[in-house]
């Protein structure tokens, strides 16, 4: 015992060294806060490999000097949801899953570091690839005891008087539903003093000033990057921009969200993971760059709210090999690849196995191995494979004729993530710690291991 | 392009202060260093979870004050084996798959960190719970062009006048067929002056002395800690007694593997897993101990050589919901109830379904549902799980005979973890990174991002 003791006072003393160098953190002129949704270390490190296999080196997110492990659970559930998280990564106090910005009791408000940037006197920007009103970008404005109040939340987003919402649109905008409602979100938004501004071409005419200003990308999410069209604004767009628009003498703290990495985990869909997260990265890289001239003033943290999915970097089909470069090869989501089959059949009035060969060439570049043994590492499908798909084929499509839902596009996509050695363990949530990476002033109290709710008391103190 | 420049000068400016920080590494009197065979994110956090729901708290492994996120792959494979990862950990470079402590091209000798402690004048253990001439253990003493080189590598282990070899016993140790044969290994190692003790009355007699040990703590891997008997050595045993057989005024660098964690993963047996980390943290705390009384002299450094199994806490079945306290219904290892049935059918001749009823309850707690559903988180059976084991008993037991094998034990513990909430996706290693953790003296030098070569160039400079 006597022993034990002695080896506690071993570990602690170098614990408490830790503990009060966070007492001491300064405030920070300028702060980023990047999450990805659902991605945590496989998630990483997988778009690390895919990225280097594609030539384009190492990613940002992962090229940060500081790291902490980051535990995540909630105050009732060892696997957390996104509005837990996002409260404890905003607020600094564990709450149950489902609730927004308040205790777990659902009883009392709750702080976010963007409340207590804005009081400092800094500019605040919220940021998202989804709809502006999700769980997470709530979670820095909102005070909910559920995060399905999209109405609510929404209101509280009118009333938080921030200075840039930026990304996807409103959820429920105009909810006539809802106890509360007062009117078309927009509208609300106009009257309170944002300066509203829907797609690219307004969003783009927006220009630096004393206004408040919410720049929806997109009626719903903002569209995944490997659906992408010229049209479209990225999550790097809308940093870039927040930056522009909110840099002035007191600083800002702006939080970005990657938001679109989780359901495309929930629906085990590596590749298009693969592109949101490079996407995310190209999105840290804007904030880099501002860091690169501001290096006395600047602090970005990046981090995860869980991890989605039960994502793993190998597959019992493919042992200890690995064919990640094979995920580029993919052309468009697994939802919009749903979405293209059931355009072909409303188009065709039925389909045959033939079409779905052909699509599944085009998007995916499996073709069947016709017989042979497919190649190691190659995307030839086996017999076994071609019967699998063949038989979800006839599942959603009997007689050829479309009886709705995606399980095809799942089947597929399935066999296509164990080809690239792949492997998936649920379309829900884990409770794999996150990594929480960290650069510039103030970034070495991201070390170690930390909690989530680490993250705003710490962030709190550089905002202050 | 410029904006990229100055980014990635604010990334370096504090990469290169950690790289300056890295050359000035101190001499450290006593160095221990443990390797989890097997054992990543996944199996640390889920090990610790598990130990708090069993009121444990948490684990010493988890609770060090450094922890590094460790990139693992080898030099021809992103997916490593155990001895391109352990000759990357104890000498500091990059080989191929299966190639223990020599270069990638498997024609030049690397240096382990052992044998710079062991020139420095420290004393030198090496300890596992697997076989001593495994591929872990072996990179700290071996240089052999194949890990299958039992023989060889044990005549490398005779030959390097190492202090302290502890643990498992020497696999293929009499291998006459080996063109190296030169005798029995035991005979060897005491002609070169080992005082060879075998099992556990004789290793305790050992005493400390100018001579050299090796004590055996097994014919071949230490047992299972789930399937230990009262005559059986833990792994902390053994670093207990390497500490008093070691210490001395040049200090000591002492290994510790634990290296039953990999085949466990392997099979996918979680609880079984649970209990060997839950062994291997206990053998850190007896390292912990040692340091509350040296605390300016020691550093303690905890790493895996790599992810096996593809782990993840959560499981499709069970949703956001964790059983993980259901683990310590398991009895014994996988492979110790594949040898029970066995036994009781030699015993019996026949088996019958319900004598595997029997033992399920007797040795995971999970019975027949009987119809009704299974209550969420209860380890109740199904109608269809039932069925699903009645099926692999036939085909294992065709008529009650048993045809050889294990896939009922397999099949029985792929669906005990399921309802654990525990998901796998391979019998193979996966190329997650892995976490180094430290404290003590220069345990700072293990934050960030490392590679796994960094472990032995840090801790080469400690034993110089």
């Amino acid at each position: 015992m006597k022993k034990l003791l002695t080896a506690l006072v071993f570990m602690g003393m170098l614990t408490a060294s830790l503990m009060l160098s966070a007492a001491e953190i300064k405030p920070v002129k300028y702060v980023f806060l990047f999450i990805g949704d659902g991605m945590s270390v496989p998630q990483r490190m997988m778009a690390e490999e895919y990225s280097k296999r594609l030539g384009k080196g190492k990613l940002c997110i992962n090229s940060m000097p500081c790291q902490a492990v980051t535990s995540t659970s909630s105050a009732d559930s060892f696997i957390t949801d996104s509005a837990a998280s996002g409260t404890a990564i905003a607020c600094g106090e564990k709450t149950v899953n489902g609730c927004i910005g308040m205790d777990a009791k659902r009883k009392n408000n709750l702080t976010s570091i963007a409340k207590v940037a804005k009081d400092s006197g800094r500019k605040v920007g919220i940021i998202t690839s989804i709809t502006i009103n999700h769980a997470t970008p709530a979670s820095f404005y909102a005070n909910r005891t559920s995060r399905s109040n999209y109405y609510g939340i929404a209101l509280d987003l009118v009333n938080s008087n921030f200075d840039y919402f930026g990304g996807g649109g409103v959820a429920k905008y105009n909810d006539k539903t809802s106890k509360l409602y007062k009117g078309n979100i927009y509208d609300l938004a106009a009257q309170a003093g944002y300066q509203v501004a829907k797609g690219k071409q307004a969003i783009t005419a927006l220009k630096p000033g004393s206004g408040k200003f919410f720049a929806v990308g997109a009626e719903g999410p903002l569209p995944y990057a490997i659906d992408r069209t010229a049209d479209d604004m990225s999550l790097a767009d809308f940093v870039q921009q927040a930056i522009k628009l909110l840099d002035n003498g007191k600083g800002f703290f702006i939080m970005t969200e990657g938001g679109r990495i989780d359901p495309v985990c929930h629906s085990n869909d590596a590749a298009t993971v693969m592109h949101e997260i490079l996407d995310f990265d190209k999105a840290v890289k804007a904030a880099l760059e501002f860091a690169g001239k501001h290096p006395e003033e600047t602090l970005i943290v990046v981090t995860g709210d869980h991890e989605t999915g039960g994502l793993t970097l190998g597959f019992a089909g493919t042992g200890y090999k690995s064919y990640l470069e094979n995920l580029q090869y993919q052309k468009c989501s697994q939802s919009g690849f749903a979405v293209k089959l059931k355009e072909l059949a409303d188009s065709k009035g039925t389909l045959k196995f033939d079409d779905i060969k052909k699509l599944m060439k085009e998007y995916f570049n499996m073709v069947p191995a016709a017989g042979k043994k497919p190649k190691a590492g190659s995307l030839e499908l086996s017999d076994a494979e071609l019967k699998e798909i063949e038989t979800a084929f006839n599942d959603q499509f009997p007689q050829g004729v479309n009886k709705g839902g995606s399980w095809l596009a799942r089947i597929i996509v399935r066999i296509f993530n164990n080809k690239c050695a792949v492997g998936w363990t649920t379309g829900a949530h884990t409770a794999l710690p996150v990594l929480t990476t960290a650069s510039g002033v103030g970034a070495e109290e991201f070390n170690g291991f930390i909690d989530n709710t680490d993250i705003a008391k710490k962030l709190k103190q550089t905002v202050r």
